[in-house]
């Protein structure tokens, strides 16, 4: 009963309820009679070829963000004067990424949290713990907003310019919207629109997410595919019915990556890059 | 106190109601603290240079809703052997639009419900009044998903192009997201993202919708620009601080058109297409 817990989208009138017994929407959490009219008709449950829409994951998937942090705050730091690790920087912020998440979930009480002020509370801990001494309140929303200036991995853009001529293509990030926008006129990725866990207000890997994807673009999550360089997060769209593609960066951590090297799971698809994702799903 | 409406988004720590106070927050709606150290220093109220993102009215002001409906339901028409007063169907089906959505306004309880859903039920009775027999299931769907289908207005991809070079370009429509990711491919409509109504669950022009988006975007109200062929669109957005531009479509009623024939309110801009408006923000 996960539809009970995304908010709103109530319909009216009659054979409403009997048109979503037929797709079994009370399970998956997508309302065909919301979307207007569709039917059982045009849908297979387990054809790939009915797939009309992929989500990204975004950091880590799309952009290099841990090269692109360390280039932009090391260059930035030698202009600013600033001295610090910012390696260790980069790495500390990402490591304590899922329990800033965390905090949000088990305090929902507080409301929910966008990523931008996750990464700024965390950031202001670490330079603390970092001892890195003369960033004034205008260079900490700078170093921020790093998480807006990030650079694709090589395939990224040519991958998707291609995937867009067949598919609706949108993030599927915990970065909030207007992070995700700003990423997107900044490294020229070219989604159709941008679907983000603040929409939700819930982070991956949530169901609200996924379902939530799935109920806004009005498709089935077995029209939907979830593209992603880790296997967690595959594995929490897959139990929900959304469609799946592995694409390895086993570089994304660094040169030490201990995790998700390769797809572990039974993925609808594993490929090396954007590229070959393009040429398996017939762009 | 608008931006006690609007869910989510509490935020935690100390320091935030200060600078939120700093900025007028809880007038506005917008709380610079949840963008992440943004401080008022960047934002002066009354200066168009300051504008980061412009938010478009969709139907009739982007693109030519009744041209492109009536072309295609005529054309389907003769094919399907379904006869038809076609002008009629569109111009009534457009005649009951507010009051479609007035009914959701009224009935809370009954949830939201998206616009592709309220163009359905609205067809199923002007069908029955017009008398138009022999359509099916699918045909009617057809027939509602024909407002995925419309065309731009011809200064519309070429203006948007240009204004995107140097701003965040997005919907801010009461057409439902799937409609709008949908006629942004069909049309070309070059969109950074999709701020739909359905996000807010509300329709303009209820205050959450403007509000909702500058929200999103991560920009007080003064930072965004409503862009509208319709009077009344831009007075609801401007009294919540938006920054205003007018582009009359004359003929997107049809040849009788009585209303918004010109600007009647102070806005920011007045441009008689989409490349004037791009010229006038410096694009």
């Amino acid at each position: 009963m996960l539809a009970a817990v995304i908010p709103g989208h109530a319909q009216r009138g009659p054979g409403i309820h009997q048109a979503a017994s037929i797709l079994g929407e009370m399970d998956s959490g997508f309302n065909a009679a919301r979307c207007s009219g569709m039917t059982a008709r045009g849908i297979l449950m387990s054809d790939l070829s009915q797939v009309k829409a992929l989500v990204f994951d975004v950091f880590g998937t799309v952009v290099d963000w841990r090269t692109s942090l360390i280039a932009d705050f090391t260059a930035w730091g030698d202009k600013r004067g600033i001295k610090a690790d910012w390696v260790a920087l980069v790495d500390g912020w990402r490591a304590v990424y899922a329990a800033s998440m965390d905090d949000v979930r088990k305090h929902p009480e507080r409301g929910y949290v966008i990523l931008d002020t996750l990464h700024r509370h965390s950031l202001e801990k670490l330079v603390e713990q970092l001892s890195i001494s003369g960033l004034n309140d205008a260079d900490l929303h700078h170093l921020t907003m790093g998480w807006h200036r990030l650079y694709p991995w090589a395939d990224s853009v040519g991958g998707l310019t291609r995937l867009k001529t067949k598919y609706i293509i949108s993030p599927l990030s915990n970065g909030n919207v207007a992070l995700l926008t700003e990423m997107a006129k900044f490294a020229g990725l070219p989604w159709d629109l941008i679907l983000s866990a603040e929409l939700f207000e819930h982070y991956k890997p949530d169901p609200e997410t996924y379902l939530g994807a799935a109920r806004l673009l009005c498709q089935p999550p077995e029209q939907v595919m979830m593209v992603a360089a880790h296997n967690h997060d595959l594995k929490a769209a897959q139990k929900l019915g959304l469609k799946t593609a592995f694409v390895a960066r086993p570089t994304e951590y660094g040169p030490l990556q201990k995790y998700d090297l390769e797809a572990k799971g039974d993925w609808d698809i594993v490929a090396k890059d954007f590229g070959e994702l393009a040429t398996r799903l017939g762009c």
